[in-house]
């Protein structure tokens, strides 16, 4: 018997879906537009049409279907099927999802946050596919943070585990959205790199990408890094600090968590070997002496899909699908 | 059937060694001079008389004990059962301790490291008891770290977890021996409140005890509360201070491992509330505010009896005994 699994990666702008069989292979994906703004109800309707026409379109049978898993964005519970609240989602307030979805489609469900999924994707399918132990950090807005040991997600007793991004790196340093000052992802997220070139340039320092901040131009982590290696001097700085907090990230991590692997995700690894050689290198130059075992430090391999195959792993996990 | 376990502290001054019940009780403890400086050979005699002789001391038949755990310190493989190094343990380098002692004894033996095995004695039977999920720091010349996710201690996947007293809290911060620059055990251990104070007279800052320190006088942690206490500026900013590293350490404990309990123990904690109470209210100020769901913070009660009844209830998990 065929069983499958429908994994689902709800963000603000689109909600992708996708059905993954009992190997762990995507058969197959969609997306549709969130259409966030239009609320609650109505994004849960989405969800719905969704999940009821995915199988037919990607050539499943419904009965094969054993269970569905989303990744959500904001503060959740696992354990509660409750999202909490979500920026990108309006009306989304302490909603009961798990038992809501689970009722109007006949199917169980499995509620997780989009980062913990995303790891568990990569961990089942993509860089961590070979190793029992691994820490992912998805670089993107924020610092998503999964950690998975022995197999299983540590989602922690409040299931607010693994939140990396907002664990202090600098005391007193830049103020977070989060409430708390210095965190990780104030200087090594995607956003954070552009962000401290505009303050730099603000403050006065000199940039080739100057003319364009002061026009009101937008600065993206792509052009930080793509100025970095055409020469410019305050870009190469940014870009390298950043690749220092990641590899200081890294080192606290492996103390913590101390996992075989580290996966580096999101869009920030666009910059490819300009990231991954420094962050190595920074890593072997700051982590201690007393032990040479130490996490290898890899890209993600799944990209945007990750979230959707880890969803629906996670939901075979805890319903039975794929072996 | 009563099953017993015998649990180890060994330390480079005193080897502590009790008895510990299925129900998890100490029977009775006893402790030798380790006489660390007569080498490897000679402390391994040590360990195994102690071992034989302990039974009949407290009063416990040899055929009841089923087996050995022992807590040591420095750099192990419990999966090894191998010590690679210990600072205060002259010649006790890549010993096989766990088969050694277990073919010397004829009883099964788990080796843990000493922070991990205090860990474990709170959350059996001290602070953590009634917890599943718990962290424990301890104060003492370092940091040392222990993490329990679900009832199980978490030892990664190169048994080097929870070195808590290594992640890097001041990017380029004081240097520590373990070759990294910032750890947290450089501004939060009860040696590093010590000699913080000391560094400050040092660059001329003026304190009541200035003159003990320029005549050469050793200084405390006890000394820096105890002149914070009585109004001492400087000590008043580096205990304060201290504090509130450690309020940073417990914000990346729970971003990180999410657990329901943070317990502080070692030498620090005999401050009593001028320590307690400063960390608690640090913590509420630092931490965010996404969500209210934050672990208790409270002081280990076994004190040092912690590492034997762990390294005893670690026995028991691994080889059977306590139920």
């Amino acid at each position: 018997m065929a069983r499958c699994t429908i994994g689902i990666d709800l963000g603000g702008t689109n909600i992708k879906a996708g059905i993954v069989d009992r190997a762990g292979v995507l058969l197959g994906r969609t997306s549709i537009p969130t259409e966030a703004r239009q609320g609650f109800e109505h994004v849960f309707g989405r969800l719905v049409g969704l999940i009821e026409t995915l199988p037919g379109e990607l050539g499943v049978q419904r009965r094969d279907i054993a269970a569905v898993g989303i990744g959500t964005p904001g503060p959740m519970s696992h354990k509660e099927g409750i999202i909490y609240g979500a920026p990108n989602l309006p009306g989304w307030v302490n909603i009961p999802l798990r038992d809501r979805l689970s009722t109007a489609i006949g199917l169980p469900v499995t509620l997780d946050n989009d980062a913990n999924a995303a790891a568990f994707g990569e961990f089942t399918a993509g860089a961590g596919r070979d190793v029992s132990d691994m820490v992912m950090l998805t670089l993107g807005t924020g610092i998503g943070g999964g950690i998975v040991v022995a197999g299983r997600l540590l989602r922690g007793f409040f299931d607010n585990a693994a939140e990396i991004g907002h664990t202090i790196m600098v005391p007193d340093g830049r103020p977070c959205p989060c409430g708390q000052r210095g965190c990780f992802e104030r200087y090594a997220s995607a956003n954070a790199v552009a962000e401290r070139l505009v303050e730099a340039i603000g403050a006065g320092e000199r940039s080739s990408l100057g003319p364009r901040v002061q026009a009101g131009g937008r600065i993206t982590s792509r052009d930080v890094c793509t100025a970095a290696q055409a020469g410019d001097e305050l870009a190469r700085r940014i870009w390298d600090e950043t690749c220092r907090y990641l590899a200081i990230g890294c080192v606290n991590v492996q103390h913590m968590v101390n996992p075989e692997l580290i996966v580096l995700g999101g869009g920030l690894i666009g910059a490819g070997a300009a990231l991954l050689e420094p962050v190595r290198h920074h890593f072997g130059q700051l982590v201690w002496n007393v032990s040479r075992d130490a996490p290898h430090i890899e890209f993600a391999t799944l990209g945007d899909d990750a979230g959707v195959i880890g969803a629906a792993a996670l939901a075979a996990l805890d319903h039975g699908g794929q072996s």
